[in-house]
């Protein structure tokens, strides 16, 4: 503003800074000191790249950003599942059950499934019930019991406007201060590390091992316990990603059997962010849920106290509606007391978006065999999932054609998260621009291919050992190649 | 669980609890000590009667329960504007475009408005930039200028899912420990006190005048600045709720500049509620940004620094959609470095519910004159505006009748918050019940009428003093008859 500006005498200008109340100094440190590398500067430089491609003479190499930073299906060419959608546009327009011409559009099942809905709800611009809609949650209830093949109660879900929202609430309950440890996994989604320093709690990281293909090593893990336990913290529960994100891993019944003993043994609770259960392109998902159910059957006694929870989401799977913030969490063994706290809270915010409360209830409860809208349901789902699969081993396989460049075999989640081994020169160079070498990479992939993936040090990773995170979302292989050359330049510039 | 119930020799069972991790004890402290009452107790025990009155023999004296502790329109006989479900519905099932049939349903400009959306924003099941979709946040700019007269910038906005989150966001942004005061009007919406209490600020109560229709009076709220400067905290913001939430009075253009001057001579932030902009039913609505623009314009050099956040949402007003989830902040004079942070914390729900951004364009871009939509749009808009002002009217002409009932005129807003002047045996009685006042006259009130209201212990208010917020949204004169019968009664047996 010029009225801050003075020109001083010998020409130059000097700029008083006008005295603010909420300063980088005196703002919340702790959100200060959080950090959130998928949309942090390397997604910021792709935005400013795709501004400038639209510019006539804008001198780029490359002619399209391909953000392979985030899991976002829809913004690549994944198309949404009709049905889900044609009940979404009933119950926003709930006209259109009345209308003639509507039912040469709306197949029967979407217009019943939408009355129903419209029935338990009322108006989907009505706020719902805090913990959500309660016909939602038995659905929701229903489908885990049939996933599990054991009983859920829907008093325990807790709608939420995506899954990242009910993490935040959950931490928010249980972080009291800096005496509250947290394990999380290294590699890890940041929004674990991010909201544990926001709520000035202690993150305990815990390596999962490259080398069994992301796996956890329980002896490791309780090794990690013991040693945080005496360290005087009150360790309160660990984070599981599974199928993992960024790894792109699944875990065995045995390994999360191991875990569901650990936290019984040394009482912390189990937060399993499972929002990619159906993400699964080699073996099986298995369910903390169950898990800890057919412990609770073989041992009895021995497992009823375990705090469980554990987080859905319709962002990813075949679903992958990102925008429509819908998912929620199911909370098992948690203190009714505890429960009402976390009710309160969520209650604040009065409730999440009903629409992606709908949502919720048609990703569980999609048309059945018999159904007038099964067989494109079926057709589009396999549709996604094949697609989602080839795209992964291409890339994979790719990723085997690059020089210093190992990848596990893709297992599950929309990722891959390759080790790259970089030149002594290029470490150097990134020293020199004070940045993370892997993040150096990143930066340079994206100047020179359009290409924006994440830094392994964005996740965390061993020390000394450099990755990044790329989904496998984008289409056709144009971009792979843009990522082969590259990597093969980099290495020769410097090397 | 059976494992944990022991029976002893006498008979009776004695519980053990299960060790758990998260109890009580061990949770966050702060967010156990926050109040949030507009979905507390009553709430629960509202929720509770409703289900009881599907049981065939309830003995209830009374056949519904009556939801006037929450401004939530459409879950009484509020119906949404239909241009704004055209769109949503069209934008939810694109396929409708290209439909012939469709062509009958949906009016050209709505088809219109849905393909403009549909091309900048790609799928509403993509993820957004995290601060909104840009052209959403240029269409809230434009609004914005031809409402004030000023300016306004697109990269000031902030889409939010609902009000309340970037409330919720703003404060933890702010707020660093016990040693950061914010200033929030007595009585106040609570998600105010909530959220600083979760973060473990400090707020600073200033009494509303109810006097002077609950005005500010600003020579009183310059000694509380004075005193709370002088206490050693730092006077970060202040928090002012326009038209208020739950006092229903309106600000005049000289109490909002002199708190604009009142923040530029202290230098804290100006954070204004403005979501109930629309809700005017006499005098008129004067936008902080307006008036900040006036001083600043009028007094050059003086305003400069001035921080502001002027928030707005789709729940109110005659949108009326609060389940849809939709709103926004508008940032004025905030350090960029903090907006980066402010940025990254939002960044890390990665967006606001799509469909809520769409609503919100809607809102602030409805149809014009001229436009095919425009006289539906106009009927059913000055409709709704219509009968919540008889409403109102109606619920004030009543509580003129009820004996030490004492009411403003309503102004603005969703509620009326009458004074009740309660019978010294009724304030003992809540003292023997470990009641408050007012919440034992609510709980009364609900227990013989199904009315639920929210007593004003639960918004805070002057010592000795007693209310109850009461939305005027409920069609039908039959409840304010049973209020006044309860009320006769309850004076009758505690005088």
């Amino acid at each position: 503003m010029s009225s801050n500006t003075h020109h001083l005498r010998n020409g130059t200008a000097k700029t008083t800074q006008p005295r603010k109340a909420i300063t980088l100094e005196t703002m919340n440190q702790h959100l200060r000191k959080a950090d959130y590398a998928v949309r942090g500067r390397l997604a910021i430089r792709a935005e400013e790249l795709r501004e400038k491609l639209k510019e006539q003479n804008h001198n780029l190499p490359f002619v399209e950003v391909v953000n392979a930073n985030i899991g976002n299906p829809q913004a690549m060419d994944q198309r949404p599942i009709t049905f889900f959608r044609q009940v979404l546009a009933l119950v926003q327009y709930p006209d259109l059950l009345e209308s003639e011409a509507a039912t040469t559009i709306f197949p029967a099942d979407a217009r019943e499934r939408a009355s129903v809905l419209l029935r338990e709800i009322g108006s989907v611009g009505a706020y719902s019930q805090s913990q959500g809609v309660p016909y939602i949650r038995q659905s929701i209830a229903d489908f885990i019991a049939q996933r599990d093949g054991f009983a859920a109660d829907p008093n325990d879900i807790y709608l939420a406007g995506g899954a990242s929202s009910a993490v935040t609430s959950l931490m928010t309950t249980i972080c009291n201060g800096p005496q509250t440890a947290v394990m999380i996994p290294v590699p890890q989604y940041p929004l674990y590390s991010a909201s544990l320093t926001i709520e000035n709690a202690t993150a305990v990281p815990y390596l999962l091992d490259e080398s069994t293909c992301w796996g956890t090593d329980t002896a490791y893990i309780a090794s990690v316990i013991r040693q945080t336990i005496a360290s005087g913290v009150n360790l309160k529960a660990i984070v599981v990603i599974n199928p993992c994100n960024p790894t792109g891993s699944c875990l065995t019944a045995s390994e999360i059997k191991d875990i569901i003993s650990l936290a019984a043994e040394h009482c912390f609770m189990v937060i399993a962010d499972e929002v990619y259960q159906t993400n699964i392109y080699e073996g099986e998902f298995f369910s903390f849920k169950r898990m800890l159910r057919e412990l609770q059957r073989d041992f009895p006694g021995k497992y009823d106290s375990v705090e469980l929870a554990s987080l859905h989401s319709t962002s990813k799977g075949m679903v992958g509606e990102c925008g429509q913030r819908g998912g929620y969490m199911e909370l098992i063994g948690v203190d009714p007391e505890v429960r009402e706290e976390l009710y309160k809270l969520v209650s604040i915010s009065l409730c999440p978006v009903v629409t992606g409360q709908v949502l919720t209830e048609l990703m569980v409860n999609p048309p059945k065999e018999g159904d007038e809208s099964y067989p494109l349901y079926k057709q589009e789902y396999d549709t996604i999932y094949t697609r989602l699969r080839e795209r992964a081993l291409t890339l994979f396989e790719a990723f085997k054609e690059m020089e210093g460049v190992t990848c596990q075999q893709p297992k599950g989640a929309m990722y891959l998260f390759p080790t790259i081994t970089l030149p002594p020169n290029a470490i150097k160079e990134a020293q020199r621009r004070n940045e993370e070498p892997d993040e150096f990479y990143c930066m340079q992939l994206l100047e020179s291919t359009g290409v924006c993936v994440v830094p392994g040090s964005g996740f965390g990773q061993k020390d000394g050992t450099f990755h990044f995170r790329t989904t496998f979302l984008a289409p056709g292989k144009e971009y792979v190649d843009r990522m082969l050359q590259f990597h093969k330049e980099f290495l020769k510039k410097f090397s």
